[in-house]
């Protein structure tokens, strides 16, 4: 499926599982298009594509869509998941999967410092970064997340690349170059917000087109 | 300008600044284009927009270039930003911003925790949410960083929105509604990465299209 259908997907999965806690049962695929900024015409087809069919009468029964949504995101299990650079950014983001979901939780952490090693820092534990290929091998890790200093990232990228790792979220501030068969994506805080200030400042939502 | 090409300006800065940096006071389009994943007419034309001219022989002078890119980003000078929601989540984006340049600096923190109140936390000091509107005003502030938990943040925004601030970063895992005559931007890390574990289970790079 394309990017575009997969980043629908994630978000429908999390609010309808956020209904479902709210003891919600089913959902009109407007209610849902409201919630996901998107058109009902759009949540009808991709749910059609997974197979998932409403009733007009009650809309999608929420648990059996979060099954079908289930089998395309989650299929081959769990990943584990190691973060290279464990200074300030790396440690929030460490703090952050800390209290995430299971599938989420970071197996390892890699840092080029010593005196970071053998210790547990933001509940995950810190082996040099010289230990990647081993650890990696040893955890079944097959992601990586990128938290070093821009000047350092695409070595890590290498670095992950030849360890086999087959998916990198990169939050260093450098756009980092990888084979076609390993998938990174970047978040790049700083630049988000240097868009949100220029964009703030203009009077008019049309001239952002 | 649309919201690619201001997207790419911000990149073409961060490139050209760490050049500079390095001591390259001249740089080829196509050179730009490779570090920013980009094609030379694309970068010829973004630059051309601005004013500036690469000569054949040395290509742009870097030093005029960011002058030009500056002009276009940074006209209005700097922004006064708020962060809400002084959680895990919250103090981590606090101490990665503690460390940026200073037009990046939060100048103001808010959460609804009162033991939290008036203690400078990564760096910043925390105020109560029930302050906030007085506060932005005291400060200038007109950018908002959302970092409460999902079902808190339409009212976060909304509270923004009524306190005048005119562009949102929003880290919580639900999309907003603001008005048009607000910016908004999300980073959701946990998309992100669920993102890049179905990609990364691919084989082929094509299949991604």
């Amino acid at each position: 499926m394309s990017m575009k259908t997969i980043e629908r997907l994630i978000l429908y999965r999390r609010i309808l599982e956020r209904l479902q806690a709210e003891g919600v049962a089913h959902v009109y695929s407007h209610e849902l298009a409201e919630r996901a900024n998107n058109t009902p015409a759009q949540v009808r087809r991709d749910l059609m594509v997974m197979g998932c069919s409403g009733s007009s009468k009650s809309g999608y029964l929420i648990k059996d869509t979060l099954v079908s949504i289930g089998e395309v995101l989650d299929r081959g299990g769990d990943h584990g998941i190691a973060l290279v650079g464990v200074g300030n950014l790396g440690r929030a983001v460490l703090s952050y999967f800390s209290c995430q979901q299971p599938r989420f939780r970071i197996k390892a952490a890699f840092d080029s410092d010593s005196t970071k090693v053998d210790r547990v820092i933001s509940g995950c534990r810190c082996h040099h970064v010289a230990d990647f290929g081993s650890k990696v091998s040893e955890l079944g890790v097959t992601l990586g997340i990128i938290t070093v200093p821009a000047q350092h990232a695409q070595s890590v990228a290498d670095m992950m690349v030849d360890a086999g790792i087959r998916g990198v979220l990169n939050f260093a501030p450098a756009p980092l170059r990888v084979p076609d068969s390993v998938f990174i994506d970047q978040i790049d805080i700083t630049m988000c917000l240097e868009k949100v200030a220029y964009f703030a400042r203009l009077d008019d939502a049309e001239e952002r087109e």
